[in-house]
């Protein structure tokens, strides 16, 4: 391979991580808009979010489609290959996470059609930590840093941690008094939408590592939503989260 | 390309498609117990369910593997490295309906610790239209009929409005009795998984198209899930849904 063609493939593989780090930085802010929207009940905001998501499938497309033309030039091998099948990877992650966002922002708008209920303030404390655990997760990915991916992974646990309590607080609501049956409702979807990007946002560290290693990451996943076993006595409020170890 | 390597592409090409259906015939069956279960309250079919999920999860990455084996191997070109690289997608399509199909069988078996509430029948035929819509997108696979993908893909509508009406109905469950929103918020997730599958079906659809055409199926996605704005009274029982035109 010639000096020429080689420069320019390295100038392709940069520009993949460029379009990545791009879509990444697009569905942060994405995400941070939403839970704003959410919190200040700002109807303009969550439209903006809502719009904004066809920039972030634009992308997506654009990493597709350019991975397919980088496989069927360059033929990579080996380590670059793997770089490059990852991307398409790390591209529907942060994709999803975006539909997430944009389904924050709609279930927003259907908040501030009733008066506002107390919004568990475990809402935006969740949507922090994935803000961060997405940020530290595409630091990782720019820097090739698998134990830097392997601490944003671990992290997902105090997610879900947050997502089990707050499905409890909101069945609670929702039994205290049904006017908070609809908006709670929302609520809990919103809770659920948070914890699936935290879910993409681990995803993308498990793809970090094996670019890194060229090995899967072999330490089972961090415990899950265990809401799925969760049964709330409406009398007591007393839970029952019988959890089926290795199953979430 | 001498003989015996061109025959043994072909095998391993052919290959790739057995392991792909061989997935989607799984994760039928997956869905197809994850409904029975559900509806006959019976626990051991859920675990089964639950414990069956691994083995599509290691289907997938054995398809993960294969081809980033095949594109190393053999630098695919044009249609068959488009038909290589859909192979990912749809592998990936089909493990997650997988997990919500043991989604679905977790909820079941907390649904099955307290006493049965009227089930939304919309469920269970909510369930045969996605495993129609999932058989139908892979027969369409195998045939490469992009025709019929379409036809899968346009069904979609279907269940987006069965799932609507499911949520309405749900939602007045839960104002009638507060016995009810426990067990009616895990019927909700589980109307919300089936839905998803859908989604997921529908991805496949285009991807096959995709595969036949070379070019994306440009029409506009059927319609999604409108709940998102969906807000109801729950005095009245009036519901009041917003849709945004163009961003479900």
């Amino acid at each position: 391979m010639n000096e020429h063609i080689a420069r320019s493939y390295d100038q392709e593989l940069d520009r993949l991580d460029k379009l990545l780090t791009q879509m990444g930085g697009m569905v942060e802010a994405q995400l941070s808009d939403a839970i704003t929207a959410l919190m200040k009940r700002d109807s303009a905001l969550a439209e903006t979010v809502i719009g904004g998501d066809a920039r972030v499938d634009a992308l997506n497309r654009e990493v597709d489609e350019f991975v397919v033309r980088l496989l069927a030039l360059r033929q990579p091998m080996a380590k670059d290959l793997r770089a490059i099948v990852a991307a398409l990877r790390i591209a529907a992650d942060l994709e999803r996470i975006g539909d997430y966002a944009k389904n924050v922002a709609k279930r927003t708008m259907a908040l501030n059609q009733v008066p506002a209920v107390r919004l568990a303030s475990g809402i935006p404390r969740m949507g922090k930590l994935v803000q961060q655990i997405i940020k530290d997760v595409l630091d990782a990915f720019t820097e090739r840093d698998a134990d830097k991916a392997h601490a944003a992974w671990s992290r997902d646990e105090e997610v879900d941690g947050m997502y089990n309590s707050l499905f409890r607080e909101l069945l609670t609501y929702m039994m205290e008094d049904p006017r908070n049956i609809t908006p709670c409702t929302h609520i809990l979807f919103i809770a659920k939408n948070i914890e699936r990007m935290g879910d993409h946002a681990t995803n993308i560290a498990e793809t970090i590592y094996f670019v890194v290693h060229g090995t899967p990451m072999t330490e089972a996943r961090p415990k899950g939503d265990t809401t799925s076993f969760t049964v709330l006595d409406p009398l007591t409020g007393a839970t029952n989260a019988f959890d089926k170890p290795g199953t979430s």
